[in-house]
């Protein structure tokens, strides 16, 4: 963990006292191959790179935290490699899933790190799992004893490309999505799409969401790939059955990762509200919640209705922007439905009658602006990059929620 | 809030990714006198500097927090100097004492903050409590959409020249005091003493115990002080009813409050655990929390005993520190002396029965070695500093809590 440069006490001219300092932040990323098989050198004295946190006289006892289905398919393999390099461990299964993503989850969480009896810096968790198992470990580790480090393994394509990569933790709180949360990045991330073989097509799209979202927002190129090779590299669940799977999978993952770092990298914190990353993510966390909050309605089970994964609410929030961006001129019916059609080839939907909720997507809207210090700046796309709107009105969203409806593409819900 | 500097994402050797960046930390503190009679000017274009987070063209919605007791003492001017001010509000009272620092209260205030639909970045919180408001209300504006800013006004002694001065947030979890917390601080602090006239004379001791920690650990002139005007100081509440009280008070808040934010200073992180100010915190989490809890045992009331205030736990501490100092050989007997007739002079316990449980004393100790990052570090009394031990065994606490059993002072429980 880096240290914080000393600040200063001064003394300003009105005869207040003022405290500066500065507080640095630093992680970093792997991406791997087969990390599991793998046998880690013990890193040189020093050195701070080591998926597992180990340091030269430092202790080896590390908790473990995993999503319950990758403890249930990795369990064996995980337990030997941190056996193989001298880990003195207790594995903790959380469940994954947007439902765990509570409060109750860091509190079970920090009760087993008392139980545990983690060392405040020197014995950093270990994490394996995807965005919720990431987001609600990292917030319990960054609260517990005003933080503890810890080292992750994602485990989904949401993890690996998104998740995994920033400084962002969280839980949901009410009715809101991440709303509790603080900044605080894993020391190390390790990035290997083996664990990938195992996710549902469902779920890989999902994840693709999020790829998409980079390919629109900032790199044509990734658009390119995506739209010629996105079905096959989702078919081969980015194995690699194929050479020429192998090398747009690879590429996909390469390019999406370094797009994401590059624009996390200059924002951590997110000072700048003006963000291409923020495509997609304008109404989708109110229609998120709702899709969740309809599917639990489980007292009138002829009501329940599907969830919606995050990156596919994530989706049908590009597609509404993209509606909104043709209606404004930003881009042209061409690539209105190149958008429709590869975001379709990628199985993510196209429509879902929450859309057709205006007052749910007023709310949306206003709780994205308050979010982002009080403008929409809701990114459309233009041309392989985004233009901000904060003047957007409820015909238009309405208007481009219709047109939408009849592009008559997949629906969840 | 300061901005973040733009990170920067390089390429290691090993073709790893690393992110780096550094996250300003920016926060001030104005000592007044009768700030809420006070009618404060518009602040200047660019100047951060208003206790009540004005800015021009900015919002002047706030949510304002107090501690229920400061809400009913001081409701009528402070809605007042609100009004005068044009800040539109609403007012939030929640309960002081040590039992209010739990996630319940976080989440309730969460609730309010949801309600009253703050804007995440342009609307600060404003606070009026002691350490226990200003602690969970810093953890859950912290937290709230990653961090929302606030404003403090520290109605107590211990608020004042400790709670009120740091980054540190924090509430209890389970049996462990601040276990659950955040760096973050307040933008602004405004520490008034009039909000001292109506502490009793209990509060203020407790709030002298950091002080005298502060005289102890760091400032040998502020010790001298609180030998000769400390009793004086606290018979007349810091109000300063004659002159020389006047000139004491003043003098103890102003070297206290400078004393404390050039220790934080340097250190807002802690990542120096060998700390001046930890002297009288080695023990005492353990202690007060375990005395929180003989207090809470209603379901036998003949069981029930009194708690314990921090700054009476940290006494204690100081008084078990400067005890094994002696045997040490750091201080000599008279020293020892003059620290006790110095606590007990404040109003402080020399003694509490706590003291007599070597394992409770054993577990805060094993705790905060943890917390210290595996050493000891406890800070010892010498010659108006500190030495740090970090090989201190059960039988000379055990000692030095029986010699402070003999000095037959002031005991609680
Ligand atoms: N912090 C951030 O910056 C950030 C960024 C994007 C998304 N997110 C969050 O991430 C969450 C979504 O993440 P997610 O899609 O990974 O959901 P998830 O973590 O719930 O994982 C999805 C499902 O896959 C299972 N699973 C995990 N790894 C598996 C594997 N290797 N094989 C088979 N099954 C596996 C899980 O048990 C779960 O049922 C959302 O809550 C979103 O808000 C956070
Ligand atoms: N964050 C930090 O760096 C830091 C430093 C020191 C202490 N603390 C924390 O502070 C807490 C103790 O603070 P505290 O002693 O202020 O306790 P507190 O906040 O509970 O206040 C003590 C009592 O005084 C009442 N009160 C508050 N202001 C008053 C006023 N002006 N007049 C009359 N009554 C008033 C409150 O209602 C409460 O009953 C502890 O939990 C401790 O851990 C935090």
């Amino acid at each position: 963990m880096a240290m914080t440069a000393p600040g200063i006490l001064r003394r300003s001219p009105d005869g207040d006292y003022v405290v500066e300092a500065t507080h640095p932040v630093k992680y970093g990323v792997t991406v791997t191959d087969g990390v599991l098989q793998q046998t880690l050198p013990f890193p040189e004295p020093g050195s701070d790179r080591d998926p597992l946190g180990r340091v030269p006289g430092g202790s080896m006892r590390r908790l473990v935290v995993a999503d319950r289905e990758v403890a249930r398919l990795y369990g064996d393999p995980i337990q030997e490699f941190l056996t193989r390099h001298g880990i003195e461990f207790r594995l903790v299964a959380i469940p994954g899933g947007e439902s765990s993503k509570r409060w109750k989850t860091v509190r079970r969480l920090c009760r087993e790190f008392d139980s545990f009896g983690i060392n405040r810096r020197g014995e950093p968790i270990i994490v394996f799992g995807g965005g919720v198992v990431l987001d609600v470990v990292g917030l319990a580790a960054s609260i517990y004893r005003r933080g503890i480090p810890r080292l992750i393994f994602p485990t989904t394509l949401v993890g690996q490309i998104d998740a995994g990569l920033g400084v962002k933790t969280g839980v949901d709180f009410g009715p809101f999505k991440n709303r509790l949360g603080t900044y605080a990045p894993a020391q190390w991330a390790t990035i290997d799409r083996r664990f990938l073989a195992t996710l549902d097509a469902r779920r890989l799209s999902d994840g693709l969401a999020e790829i998409l979202k980079v390919g629109i927002a900032v790199d044509a190129s990734l658009f390119e790939v995506l739209r010629a090779d996105g079905r096959k590299v989702l078919h081969e669940s980015f194995q690699g059955r194929t050479d020429s799977g192998d090398r747009a999978a690879r590429e996909i993952l390469d390019s999406s990762i370094r797009g994401m770092l590059g624009e996390l990298a200059p924002n951590l914190r997110e000072d700048e509200m003006a963000r291409s990353v923020y495509l997609g993510h304008t109404w989708s966390p109110a229609v998120e919640m709702e899709a969740l909050c309809r599917s639990q309605r489980w007292w009138l089970p002829w009501r329940r209705r599907p969830s919606l994964l995050h990156g596919e609410a994530v989706a049908l929030d590009m597609m509404l922007s993209a509606g909104i961006a043709l209606d404004r001129g930003h881009i042209d019916k061409a690539e209105y439905e190149l958008i429709a059609e590869t975001t379709d080839s990628l199985g993510l939907p196209l429509w879902d009658s929450l859309l057709a909720n205006s007052r749910l997507l007023a709310r949306g809207l206003r709780d994205t602006t308050r979010h982002r210090g009080g403008r929409q700046l809701a990114p459309l796309p233009q041309g392989g990059k985004v233009a901000f709107a904060s003047d957007i009105t409820a015909s238009e969203v309405a208007r481009a929620a219709r047109r939408q409806h009849s592009l008559g593409g997949r629906a969840i819900g």
